[in-house]
């Protein structure tokens, strides 16, 4: 059982020095995480920051397109990203499951990696847990991230007002249905993969036109359809999106209907949504077009004055409201 | 069962929405946490930062003297702290299970907001998900903490020398002791309950003596052996304990000694050590004795030359290595 992780690798001891000695550091090792102190050391080049978390749950660890580190890494700079700060420095709080194979911790610490060099963020301090196995043995993850503030940003959703447009930069809904594919074993007759990918890059190069760029936002857990419903709350508008505009591959819409669900509700986690003043839509599009991750770029729907809520132009041309879900047909997606 | 969490509050939906306005908000609102963006806005004094996280796992959830909410705020409050920063925001990212009852994770987020305004932190920024029970309903917590350096502060194990002392703070062991107790049924024997507390204040005002510290760690998983094992380690040194200056009061020993434990490799949340000049020593003694968390402040032993180990002096006058435990007698104690 040399393969497989146990408790005492949680303990605080020898076996978790060797943990962290030998399948940790030599993956995520660098100059600020090395010393493996109580605390990492930051020297921001100023002092004004963004900072955020979030948990990762997803089953299975491993699904098309990516796995849980990927996920990691990608959504917390997202957030940072979509704040309008550069993702600087992140934490890594791993909590495994005892009996969790190494070889499936080494893929999921090198894609951790992977990203983490990607989006030119550091993994700077760290916390390893081992807990007993309840199920398949699986783990969670969590990570925080500091950021700097891009000067000059103003990004404020109460600068929104009717008549600005909306953007999505690609095909929506592949992430949830690439993990439920995994999950329900239909991962065979699709190519369907999940989008998870750092947009710190995509968002950056659309801040530098200097277009009056007034809020970003990515889609994850709650998908496109959370995402326009808390909108619409925060400015007191309508948001009017049209599905004949809205990106969505084939292969995702047979998946979606398959599995009777709604793609505007499903999860993201490679797309963000940018609400700009109508003038700068093309030069925004442009932009994103221009980077790998903005190809299907697309103008989605608009702000429109009216009451506080979120409205779908359907493909029959009719209107219906697009309501937040109420709990989640995923569990576990992210 | 609207008393209890159901995996639909993790969906990121409408009932998402709710726990978080219901339960989370009323606890751990404040200026920076209240926008719930996708990231929190920090105004740093400096750009000298400490950054940390730490994964709570602790089982049960509540034990005698606190709960996983003190746990989760205490523990990296005293990350910053022993790095020579102020802690200033936390994160906080939950991971409930199934079926946990509301009341108990109230009463979690009430010593989460009770912690962290004593410690002066702010609950920065935050996440939420749930996954399905699996055993009895519990959660796992993960804070991240940033902290703004203290200026002057010269911590750095690299200028320990031999003849520096080595002072505790109070009676080692009794986090660890409790929630053993509280999982064994043996807690009506006792009046032990864990010593978790935030220490920053005390380390501050060890720190405004002037004294000449050089290095401090708190002394959680693997206990004192842990740390004095690692201490000897960094520095090349011996680290000579004397057993009998070792501050462990009798309800400990007694429980110890039941437990068939080492008291020295139990788990504390609200000691740490220090290693200072030895001219400074009563300055920082003092400075202890004065603080209600340092009123057991003592110096347990010192730095002396020779191989790179741990030893401690035992009562009968005998000495023996002190070594880092090799897995953990204690799962999930932390």
């Amino acid at each position: 059982m040399n393969d497989r992780v146990i408790l005492a690798h949680g303990g605080g001891g020898e076996l978790t020095k060797r943990l962290i000695a030998e399948h940790i550091m030599p993956r995520l090792g660098n100059e600020v995480l090395n010393p493996l102190t109580d605390g990492a050391l930051l020297d921001a080049p100023t002092n004004r920051l963004c900072f955020t978390t979030d948990a990762y749950v997803v089953q299975p660890l491993e699904f098309p397109g990516g796995n849980i580190g990927h996920l990691a890494v990608a959504g917390t700079v997202n957030d940072l990203a979509v704040m309008g700060a550069t993702p600087k420095w992140l934490s890594l709080a791993l909590v495994l499951e005892e009996g969790l194979e190494f070889a499936v911790l080494d893929r999921i610490l090198d894609a951790i990696a992977a990203t983490a060099r990607d989006a030119g963020v550091v993994i700077a301090t760290g916390d390893t847990k081992v807990i007993e196995a309840r199920g398949p043995a699986g783990m969670t993850l969590t990570t925080a991230g500091v950021g700097v503030l891009r000067p000059g940003t103003n990004l404020d959703a109460c600068r929104i007002k009717p008549g600005d447009f909306i953007i999505v930069n690609g095909a929506i809904a592949e992430h949830g249905l690439a993990v439920m594919s995994a999950r329900e074993g239909l991962a065979f007759q699709t190519q369907l993969q999940s989008d998870v990918a750092p947009l710190n890059g995509l968002i950056a190069a659309m801040l530098d036109t200097g277009a009056d760029i007034k809020f970003f936002r990515d889609a994850t857990r709650g998908g496109l359809a959370g995402l326009v419903a808390d909108l619409a709350e925060e400015t007191g508008l309508t948001v009017e999106l049209r599905e004949n505009d809205i990106p969505l591959t084939p292969a995702a819409r047979h998946i979606a209907e398959l599995l009777g669900l709604d793609p505007l509700t499903v999860a993201n986690e490679g797309k963000c949504v940018a609400v700009v003043a109508a003038r700068d839509a093309e030069k925004i599009l442009a932009a994103c077009r221009n980077h790998p991750l903005g190809r299907a770029a697309a103008v989605i729907g608009q702000i429109t004055p009216g009451r506080p809520l979120a409205e779908l132009i359907t493909r029959a041309g009719g209107r219906r409201i697009i309501q937040r879900p109420y709990g989640e047909e995923l569990p576990r997606i992210c």
